[in-house]
């Protein structure tokens, strides 16, 4: 079928099935739905309608369709439901999904949800997975997987596998351990197929496999998955046990949200925020990189300000502040975005005086460039030689430094173990602006012999 | 085992046996390495070397290898391969990735090396994704997949599917067809286990199969596959007719490149670069957006030359030029990288009027802190009430355009079918400073009563 389009037709229907208490056409409506689509649509109900309709549907799906929800509503919507009702509806979720509903909930509501939990080993497991931190790969991975033992025979090794393949949805890979659970290798189902029945799992598996440690970076597994296209990747422990598995749509999830992430730090916003939150939160999202950009603009006008003297003969400079701020800020953000995407794609080899030389090139090749026509345009509009001069060679020489600065500061950072992307954007501008205006100055006035 | 790390002593090792040309040495050595690590090993080779390695490893391997090289790398390393060589490699690919890479030959050489193939069914397949625009789901999918016909019985079926599956790397789903290849559904292998051997599949298959078209936009296939969790999706034409399926670690590529994309447009990079590129090539990325940046920066220029009169008296309207631009810039990018992000993730409910008329409200808080900010620091270093007021005003109603602004432009293009991504950075940047200074001005001139 063709993916599901909402529309306001539908979404009325539902409304007014809602407002009519019809629970048999809800879930006569709801029957063929996917998960993602009644979170979609929960997603445009009010609280009252939305809490409604998960209660209606039968737990089997509203489990999933809570992990799928705006955390905002997930967060109303579970403050209203009893223990049981959210324990029975985390039966029915993979470890990590019920592990990260778990993690939002205030900790005493926690504790009684996970005692209200009947399936005690799934309970155990969930409990397991919350003492991974959240950004690790322990704390993206699930119990879920079909292991079998090195010494077991073919025979049993089948049986052990149905009965678990009936917890996992998709079995991707069946992973072999030691007595110990020590991670030992892959078994391939081929393999398992063609071998007499009494021969053992250890003269059959491939000791060949891909590993991440629970204590991995998130973005680390995502680069070593999407490098050797694996759609599932084994965790193990310190000891090599092995204690969960990683899967490939949790890693998209990964991928999005780091992108969503580099992508807000380059504009200037300090935490994760959507267009559809609160007045309050954009601004604590905004306000900060508005307020370094502000001081950065009073940095500027101070540098100025010691000028003021030769401000009547020389108007013309002070004109020019925010052309120099400005390409100062461009060319800043266009160096340290190449760095820091470089640095993310493990692309940046050789030495940080290589990629110096290489930037005090390129930035020269381009200062030069926009040199000859901020040059032409000054001396067309004032027809003074020596200001469009001055002001032509300034522009050089800030280019230059920009674009220095912004190579330095993201490789900097990250030799330091920062994230360079903190560095990007308002960062890179508003030190730009202060540099640029400063060298411009100094630059205009050594030429016109100030 | 755990990820492969290149370091300088493998790769000294390496290259001192290729100098050797010692071939038996090389192939012990690479025996048990993946492609994507024979290709990271490659890309730091010089040509002769890496054409060297990949003449020496069998092309089971190295067709592999090839995909996974630096474009340059590989496009000098086909150019000095014969057609025969090439298509031994094409051989060993499946038929999205062979595609890809004939598309990057010269067509007469690509026609050459097609001829070449001696698997004249794959030949055929890879010819019909040569048809497809490279940027949709066509010239995303592959040929490869495990299809039934519904008339089959399970017996047939089962035979076929074998057959099927020594071409298919990974089998996800079973497909069902009518006997006019038209796409019915999908079978679970559990229902074929359990269903009698003389039973047909149109009894047993399941008609729910999500599908996109071959015409669909990739960036809305890679959505769909994050929505529903799925890990291959089935490709059809325009009768419905199955022709092709895509896998999720394609669209993990997907998913990249667009934040890639969106990354360089916000950070003024006009087309895709690698911090590796020539200094030409970053130039021409890079250049575009300092011009436009230039141009701004003169229009900012010749605004403020018509407010030369009042330079003497009011030096210090001219001072805080660079702050506002600025801060009109970093708004003006916050509010449109909100926007653009919601658009991108679907989140952008409602009209545009309720969008700017939050943003309206947003601004308004932002801008009355700064401006409580830069009043306090302007009377501080001035005295002059009235020059801080001026100043601390405009600034509220610079911030509040610039918002909109930011909110606007993204919103508009959206709704004209133009990506929104491309008005961020320093479009809004270059547009904000301009109409920033001019209404800086006008407003300054009003209070001060000029």
């Amino acid at each position: 079928m063709e993916p599901f389009k909402l529309t306001q037709e539908t979404l009325d229907e539902i409304r007014s099935l809602i407002g009519a208490q019809n629970t048999a056409a809800l879930q006569e409506f709801f029957n063929d739905f996917h998960y993602a689509d009644i979170a979609e649509i929960a997603n445009e109900l009010q609280l009252e309608e939305a809490l409604f309709l998960i209660r209606t549907l039968d737990s089997e799906r509203t489990g999933d369709v809570l992990t799928e929800l705006d955390e905002d509503l997930r967060e109303e919507i579970l403050s209203e439901l009893s223990p049981v009702e959210i324990a029975s509806e985390l039966a029915e979720l993979d470890t990590d999904d019920a592990a990260d509903i778990i993690t939002e909930l205030p900790s005493e509501l926690a504790q009684e949800v996970i005692s209200e939990i009947e399936d005690r080993e799934h309970a155990a497991e969930i409990i397991e997975l919350l003492r991974y931190d959240e950004n690790s790969a322990g704390g993206l991975m699930a119990k879920e997987l079909i292991k079998v033992n090195e010494n077991w025979t073919v025979t049993t090794c089948v049986r052990e596998m149905r009965a678990q393949a009936e917890y996992v949805t998709r079995v991707h890979s069946i992973y072999v351990v030691d007595n110990e659970n020590i991670l030992k290798g892959r078994l391939s189902l081929k393999d398992l197929l063609i071998s007499p029945n009494n021969a053992h799992i250890k003269d059959v598996y491939i000791p060949k496999v891909d590993y991440v440690s629970v204590n991995e970076d998130p973005e680390e597994v995502a680069k070593i998955m999407a490098k050797y296209d694996l759609e599932a990747i084994p965790v193990v422990d310190e000891m090599k046990r092995l204690v969960g598995r990683i899967t490939i749509d949790d890693i998209v999830d990964v991928i999005k949200e780091e992108a969503d992430k580099d992508y807000q730090q380059m504009a200037g916003i300090t935490q994760d925020v959507y267009a559809d939150d609160s007045i309050l939160d954009l601004t604590r999202a905004r306000l900060p990189w508005l307020i370094v950009g502000l001081i950065g603009g009073l940095g500027a006008a101070f540098i100025m300000g010691t000028f003021e003297s030769i401000i009547s003969e020389h108007a013309i400079l002070f004109f020019f502040t925010p052309l120099i701020a400005a390409m100062a800020g461009n060319v800043g953000v266009q160096s340290s975005a190449i760095i820091v995407q470089g640095i993310a794609n493990d692309d940046i080899k050789g030495s940080i005086g290589a990629r110096l030389s290489k930037e005090l090139f390129l930035s020269l090749l381009n200062g030069l460039i926009l040199a000859v026509l901020l040059f032409l345009s000054t001396w067309l509009w004032k027809g003074e030689l020596l200001t469009a001069s001055a002001v032509s060679l300034s522009l050089i020489a800030v280019i230059i430094i920009a674009g220095l600065i912004g190579t330095f500061i993201p490789l900097f950072l990250n030799k330091r173990g920062i994230d360079p992307a903190v560095a990007t954007g308002p960062f890179i501008t508003t030190s730009n602006d202060i540099f640029g205006i400063l060298i411009y100055f100094w630059i205009a006035k050594l030429i016109l012999g100030l």
